[in-house]
This record gives C-alpha cells, sequence and structure tokens, in this order.
C-alpha cells in the first residue's frame, strides 16, 4: 500500500478553478471532445463488463476528474451505459471520483448535488465518493474496482524529471519549459524514463485494486511516431517557450528562473506504451485507437474557422491547465502578459498541428 | 437506494469554514471533548470488532466529519486502535469521510495530504474517500462497512419540522428558535416527530451498509430526563431566542422574519433513542452512556473560570455551527449585532447548565 498522496506528486497541477473566463471549465473544448471520441470503444468495454457474471455490487473510478463539467460528464455517461447494459437488474454502483488532493472537489460535490436535486440524471441511485491522491500509487484496496476511465490526465507525470530540476546541475533546457527540437537528448531521455516508470506505477497499482475480468479505459495525449519531438507533440510547448523568452528579454522574468522550469507532461509513443503494458503483465490489451482533432479542435463545433479564434481559444485552454504551476514558480503577475505573447506568437505563425491522443481498452487478466 | 443528498436536507448546515476567529476549526472545543469522553466506550467497541474474524480489507466510516481539526482527530485515532488491536496482521482499511456537500471536503483533503507528507501517521496506510451526502440516507453500497463513527452530528435533524416552516399556517413559536419552555406543545411533538422520523432513516439506511457483526459508535447532544425543555437543553437557545427579539425590537430583523426561522436541531430523550433502535431492530445495543460536560467545557483545559471568557467562547462556538444557517434566512448584516447580544445575554446572566449528550455503542446483528 502507498501512500494516498504521492510525496513526489506536483501538488501544483490543478486545473484553474471556478466558471470563469479562465476557468478549466470553460476552457476544456478539446477534453471534452476526446471524451467523444473515445466514447465507441469505452461503450464496448461497459458492454463486455456487463456481458460477464457480475457481482450484486460494482465499483467504477474515474482517475483524474478534475473539476469542471467534465468531472460528472465521463462518469454520468459510465453510469448509464451500464444500466443500458444490465437492464433491470443492475448492479448497486459506486462511482469514485479521483483527483490530487488540491483539485476542486467541494466544487464536483455541490455539482453532483445540484444535478441529483435538479431531476432524474443516471447518478441518482449510485453511491458516490471523492479520493484524493495521486493515482501514480494506491488509491484503493484490493480487488475493489470493477471499471476504471481516465481522460485527459495520463499525459500529466508525477513530477518534472529529477535530472531537470535538480538545482545548479540540473541538466539544461534552455530557453524551454518542454521537450523541443533542440533539447539535448538527455532531456528527451529523462522525460521518456520518468514516463516508464509513471506508467509502470499506474498498471501495477491498477492491477492490484482491478478485479479479474476487470476492465479500464486510458484516453491521454500521445504520438503516433517515434520521433520524440514532432511538431505535433512539441509546437504550442515552443510557443508558450517563446513566449517564456520574451518576457525575459523584457527583463520580467530573471533567465535562470525560466531554466529552472519545467512542465511534468509527457506524450508517450503509441508503441511504447503498448510495451509498458506488455511488460507490467496485468492486462491484456484489447484495443488501442489513436484519435486525431484538427487544429482548430478547441473551438466550440459549429464555430467559423479564423486563426486568430482559434489562437484566442488555445491560449485559455494552455493557460487554463498550466497557469497554477507557472504562478507557483514565477508568481502571478507574469500570467497576463505571458498569455498576451503566447497568443500574439501563435497568431503570428501559419503552422497548424492535430492533437492526437491514444484511447486503450485493457481487461484485467 | 436513496439519493445521495437527501433533497430535505438543509443545505445551509455547514460548520464556519477556514480556520479563522470565527471558524468551527478554532470553535469545535466541547466537540473534542466529547470525543474524549466517548474514547473508552470507542476503544472497547474496535477492541471487540477486532476480535471477531476480520476480512482482509475493512472499512470505517465518520458520519458528519466536518472541517475542523476533529475531521481527522477521530478517524485517526480510530484507524491507529484498529493497528494496536490487530498488531501485525491488520487488515487493509478504507476510510469514508462523510458530510453534507456543502462541507467543506477541499479543506480536510489538503489536511490529510499534509499530515501524510508530515511524518508518519496511523492515517499514512489508508485508502481515504470522501463521500458527500445526508447520512439521513443511503450513502454506501449493502454490506460495505465495518464501523461506522459518528460524533456531534446526530443532533442535526434531516430538516426544521414541516409543522413549523409551512409558509403562513406554520405553527408558531413566537419569539423562538427552538424548543422552549414558553413554545406550544405543538412545538414540541413537531420536533419530537422530526427526530423519530430521522432517526429511523438513519438506523435503516446503516442497517443495510453494515455487515452483520459490524459496529457503530454514536456520539451526539442528548437529554437524561423526559422532560422535553431543561435548562441543559434549552438555556442557551433562549439566550439566541432573546438576542434575535433584541434585533427585531432595534428594527434590524422583521418579526414575521423570526417566526419562520427555527432550528433544525434536537436533543432526545435518551430512554426515546433506546426505544427507536429496539423498533428498527437491527441493531443490538452494547452500551448506553452519557456524558456532561460541565458551564464552562468550552474552554481550552487549563484556563481559569470568569463567565465572561466562558460566554465568550460560548458565543463562539454557538456561531460556528449556526452562522450558515442564520446567514441563509436573515442575511450576513444581522451576524454581528445578534452574537453580541447574545453574549451580553449571556453574560448578564447567572444560570450554568452542564451539556450532556449521550453515547451509544452498537452491534449489527
Amino acid at each position: 500500500m502507498a501512500e494516498i498522496q504521492n510525496s513526489e506528486a506536483p501538488k501544483i497541477l490543478t486545473m484553474n478553478q471556478g466558471i470563469g473566463d479562465q476557468s478549466y471549465a470553460t476552457n476544456s473544448i478539446s477534453q471534452s471532445k476526446y471524451q467523444s471520441g473515445s466514447r465507441p470503444l469505452l461503450r464496448s468495454a461497459i458492454a463486455a463488463l456487463c456481458a460477464a457474471d457480475l457481482p450484486s455490487a460494482i465499483a467504477v473510478a474515474d482517475l483524474g476528474c478534475s473539476s469542471g463539467p467534465n468531472a460528472l460528464f465521463a462518469i454520468s455517461e459510465i453510469v448509464g451505459v451500464i444500466r443500458g447494459c444490465c437492464g433491470g437488474e443492475a448492479p448497486e454502483l459506486t462511482v469514485f471520483l479521483n483527483d490530487l488532493a488540491e483539485n476542486d472537489f467541494n466544487s464536483v460535490f455541490r455539482g453532483l448535488s445540484n444535478k441529483k436535486n435538479g431531476g432524474s440524471s443516471a447518478m441518482d441511485e449510485c453511491f458516490v465518493a471523492g479520493v484524493p491522491g495521486s493515482f501514480y500509487g494506491r488509491l484503493f484496496a484490493s480487488n475493489s474496482l470493477h471499471f476504471v476511465h481516465s481522460s485527459s490526465s495520463l499525459h500529466w507525470l508525477s513530477q518534472v524529471p529529477p535530472e531537470l530540476s535538480e538545482k545548479g546541475k540540473g541538466i539544461r533546457n534552455k530557453g524551454k519549459i518542454f521537450i523541443s527540437k533542440t533539447s539535448p537528448s538527455e532531456v528527451i531521455e529523462a522525460y521518456y524514463g520518468q514516463f516508464k516508470k509513471d506508467f509502470s506505477c499506474f498498471l501495477k497499482s491498477r492491477s492490484k485494486e482491478v478485479v479479474c475480468g476487470g476492465r479500464m479505459v486510458l484516453t491521454f495525449r500521445g504520438r503516433r511516431q517515434p520521433d520524440p519531438c514532432p511538431d505535433e507533440t512539441c509546437l504550442l510547448w515552443d510557443y508558450l517557450g517563446l513566449a517564456f523568452q520574451a518576457l525575459v528579454h523584457e527583463g520580467l522574468i530573471e533567465e535562470e528562473e525560466l531554466e529552472s522550469y519545467n512542465t511534468p507532461y509527457y506524450e508517450p509513443y503509441v508503441e511504447d506504451v503498448r510495451r509498458e503494458i506488455e511488460e507490467e503483465g496485468s492486462f491484456k490489451i484489447e484495443n488501442l485507437e489513436i484519435i486525431a482533432l484538427a487544429w482548430d479542435g478547441v473551438n466550440r463545433d459549429g464555430e467559423s474557422y479564423e486563426r486568430s479564434k482559434t489562437t484566442q481559444q488555445m491560449a485559455k485552454a494552455i493557460q487554463a491547465v498550466n497557469e497554477c504551476m507557472i504562478r507557483a514558480h514565477f508568481g502571478g503577475d507574469i500570467i497576463e502578459p505571458l498569455f498576451k505573447r503566447f497568443e500574439e506568437i501563435m497568431e503570428a505563425d501559419t503552422r497548424e498541428v492535430e492533437h492526437v491522443s491514444l484511447v486503450v481498452s485493457l481487461l484485467r487478466k
């Protein structure tokens, strides 16, 4: 049994709270599109689960639920599909919503309570619990889960690779905040090593918690090519790195401050994901798909395409997931100028990339 | 299965948040003294649980955990005692912390995460989940709990008795906000009826959730005498009622506003508690004790006695648990003058009463 809160976990990895213009709730459109994209696979995994002999009570967990509208969207859908598959004889359902202890669980719980009091909802007849802690360690009792879902979370590492963050003697990733084409190979190796360590911890922990025959559907950002620095993976981080560099030039940030900042994020290559799962050995890959969202996938459907509108949305989306970490390292004063520069740099460029996610459906052997 | 959030539950029944001078965290000394007073009974109940054949994983719930230091105090103690009783072969432990969805779970989770990272703690090796919702309905899957604890919570009713709150035609409880010696008998009957309904709902729900051989230890305010309006039960509420009346005289509150305000609180007679448990029939009473705290029990131990110091503490303690409800009904402007009057009225008087709680230890048959 591990500690509930991995002491290495980045405490500041929290999506922007509330429902305002800068909040994660308002700026998580692409995350909800990935959820839609993974729906067929999710549905077939649940159908397979329900086709097996289910006990009279089952437990479902959503790992990295966050606190926006997506927090309850996925789990409501899962509960609805389970009820649909099981007909009148649906088992008692317990639903666990997990995220780091710094997540805004209060708003999740209040949203749930409003939803339940506001009329019939798939969640009405569920028992719901919030589970604070890092999913890179144990969170649940042995053999207590039947279905695990995680969307747009597993690309966040438990920490910046320690090789990069050791003060003074860390590997230098000059002017960058993530892997880029100009990063030394040690940077790329350090990130890959952290991914391997984290992802295998994740699988090991879940292998203890998920019953035999239980299932997981995981959706997270990843690469469809072995090249560790394709534009698809790095372009947005490069733009943000340039915005940081502009602030260094303007004297708003010290160069050393930027040198010691890197993002605990990784987009693994699909075949590396496959290999990690096979090496850990507890789960069988039932399905592994790639979802590519268009460059302007951050926009709401039906909006006409303009680069400026897209970059505006993109800046907000990137701010919603990065602001807490940036604020903790640099202070709050740079947030506004940083994301203004970020948007300008994006708008001045013409490149477009797709946003790629992997969806993997697993069966506990 | 009931809804997680009883739609009748008073949404505003939330202890004052944070850790400031007016917070529940700072002003729940008497609650923590009740916890100490119930400790021997708690320990013997856990010892008896552990003496039985325990499964390899057990689940413990604290119902009405609130969000001050007491929120983790009780559960840490319970976990420590279980580990002590079981020796090296302690089962996997899952701990559920329950309160209404409006409770500040964020601070509970952050406190837990600090505690865990701050060195060894009884909670280190537990799986922890927060469960939002009213304990007057179902909260957990059938046969999923082995031990249930609740302290200083069950004296809060699920709602003000509806007979009192029906607009226009409600029973009048003139100038009062709770049962008092001048309340008409219908008021007393309405409160008693609400207690019976709520307490039997509580027992029925828990009877489904607690496994046979599982145990509950419940501590809540109650009466040691059949008289429904002894000073022990009513004095503080009478003082607060007088403070409200003073504000009516000063024109700060409309008389009708006060007429329509009553507190969802009840101190049941110990023999009524016994009868409800016996009538519901699922639990055997292993022990039922009465704890009486001295008048100045709200003070920290070792503080010298002065009426003014005691009344100051008392005013803060009563404010911490009532402010949210009062604010929701009257608005926030009256809080300061109300509790100033309350303190003055208490200080001008000379009466002293003991604060009485019941501790009941139950075995699921």
